[in-house]
């Protein structure tokens, strides 16, 4: 399934890692700057001759560019598998799918746990906040690295439908469509509230050393996995873990005692767990805040429709999960009246289901019909069909 | 406000602790017993002639005997002050009202804190695990020792209500009336879930030393905070926290940093710091273990109304708020059912709200004038009118 068509001299087929020479930062938000910036990624298929069949997938809070693909540390199969394939919305035989570790993170694009040039230690602390449109701009810098004019789509659920809106408003010019998945355009009080818990948890760590952890060559293991399992309630609507879980016990009769007695409990101290060992607790600090720091209409005068007036050429496929709390439905609808307000075309659809906020990478026939049907005219439009 | 007359010879008026002899152990559902106990109590009022006039109020997860009078520890009102007091639905001037601190709480009755008899030192985890039906029975041995022969009410919120409904299975003789505010008949899995984030930050955190921690002259403070942290989120609505903070910044500017920014954050932060000061961990542990083991059909072969078919003479208030997802609207209606179900007459209302679970000890009218007006029916019908 993987190219083997090498694009540029020096990329690796398939993917790999771009190191941005000393002359080429990352300009940030925050008016620091990302020096040496390197970006890891993977790619699915083949960029065709045109240039016009790219299509970037953004990445959630914990996710990274495995996307279709095993997973390194996990051999898990890729997040996205069930969407990216042959025959499904997103596929490697028609489009070149490019997908990348966002900045801060920790699967081999620069974050908390690369080296600091000025210190030669890992960063920790002393990496800059970023936001995403940092991550957005890191990006951008990749795809025309990529010799990629515009992109066929960005796509992304969660964060990464984030990056979309992001991408919208910010290079609404090398984009011919965008699809927002199960996210919002700014994060709301209770949003930051669950971020701020999983924070405190592993600052709470004494093992986290005030982030300066792997110079002692210890991890804040126990904190991240709290975190992760607070976080991950959120993952899932109330009906799914009824469903899934009830009051149902691991045993025959209750322990008396503080085991994992419920296999609720169970599922989210192994979902702790597992995390741990395929994650960095400064790169969950660091995207958490990124993510609480994301307001699409503050960064424009407060107006969200002014973030898209540039994108009207843009076609928008706007998708909602009827059971999601973290990002509810409410918040799909705010952006799509942006959208109209900014005069862009925008499909919208809130898919029936009551898997929660994790149905965007779940098995979900009405998510994978829509998105096909949005991508098959789409590529119509664009002449790819 | 506080009653002068004594009830009985030993008894301190206004309250105190009832020390049960060693022959009186409290049997616990678990099997074990738990030896000696004491009970922490509040009274409010005077008992009538015909000790007709005695009102229960049980108290929630992180709640205290603390009902209506400054606390002892952080100088604040009362934790229902708003509707303990003259002209409130309960009312000194009418009513006797005793509130106790459950067992495995940490306001002086026996809990985790105590010391174990067969060390000399604090239970720690040697504590047995308890059951909301065990802090009922405990407060049965009370009021008995009290000489009170039935309650003109049993009223609580949150656990509170759990209790009660606990009173009305298993002391139904006992009981006129009983007041089930924002609560359910058992923990669903994203209740347990929740708790169990909140024990596995407490677990995580070093100075909880396996629950020793008293021994060593510390406390598991930072764990216990980010417990309090994850939990307070739930006691909100999201609308609530929407309201009062949404994404309002603590100061002008974002740090582009990990300090609090937003106000959110800094009042997640100081529901923990201050809520260490009050409440014991260990404590936290046992009190949410008894509420994810309620479940109030289990114990009666799985069917809700047949916990009620002895209470047919007790009359139910069984009131819900709106925007309560901890224990939503829906788990009342199923305690109503249950009721119709066995036969007792039960009034239910739907408190309209936004404020979320903690409605119920906020100022919210609609709840004040529901509360009085089903007290002063049952006043009239128990003829103290």
């Amino acid at each position: 399934m993987t190219a083997q068509v090498p694009i540029t001299a020096g990329i690796e087929t398939g993917g790999g890692a771009w190191r941005f020479p000393a002359d080429r930062p990352l300009p940030l938000d925050s008016g620091a700057t990302l020096c040496p910036l390197e970006i890891a990624y993977k790619t699915y298929g083949t960029l065709n001759a045109t240039r016009s069949n790219a299509i970037l997938v953004c990445h959630a809070l914990t996710g990274d560019q495995h996307l279709a693909s095993a997973h390194p540390i996990t051999g898990k199969p890729g997040w996205w598998d069930l969407y990216v394939g042959p025959g499904r919305p997103l596929d490697p035989e028609r489009h070149f799918i490019i997908c990348t570790n966002v900045v801060g993170g920790c699967m081999g694009t620069t974050g908390p746990a690369s080296l600091d040039p000025a210190t030669g230690e890992a960063y920790g602390l002393k990496f800059p906040v970023i936001t995403i449109g940092d991550m957005v701009r890191a990006q951008a810098m990749l795809i025309e690295a990529l010799g990629i004019p515009t992109l066929f789509a960005v796509v992304g659920g969660s964060m990464g439908g984030m990056q979309a809106l992001q991408w919208a408003a910010d290079y609404p010019e090398k984009l011919f469509s965008v699809v927002c998945i199960g996210a919002a355009a700014r994060h709301s009080a209770q949003n930051i509230a669950f971020h701020e818990v999983g924070r405190q948890a592993i600052m709470a760590d004494p093992n986290w050393c005030g982030g300066a952890y792997l110079k002692g060559g210890v991890r804040p293991e126990k904190g991240l996995a709290v975190a992760r399992m607070a976080a991950h309630i959120t993952y899932l609507s109330e009906a799914a873990l009824q469903r899934k879980f009830g009051r149902e016990l691991q045993r025959d009769g209750l322990s008396w005692g503080f085991d994992a007695d419920f296999q609720v409990e169970s599922y989210l101290r192994h979902q702790g767990a597992s995390f741990v060992d395929r994650f960095d607790a400064n790169s969950y600090l660091y995207i958490t805040r990124a993510l609480d720091y994301f307001d699409l209409a503050a960064q424009h005068g407060g107006v969200l429709a002014e973030a898209f007036v540039k994108a009207r050429n843009v076609k928008f496929c706007v998708l909602s999960f009827s059971s999601d709390w973290l990002y509810p439905t409410i918040e799909s609808r705010d952006i799509v009246r942006a959208l109209n307000g900014a005069g862009c075309r925008a499909s919208f659809a809130e898919i029936q289901t009551d898997k929660g906020h994790d149905a965007f990478f779940l098995e979900e026939p009405l998510l994978q019909q829509t998105l096909s049907g949005f991508m098959a005219a789409q590529a119509q439009a664009r002449g790819l069909a």
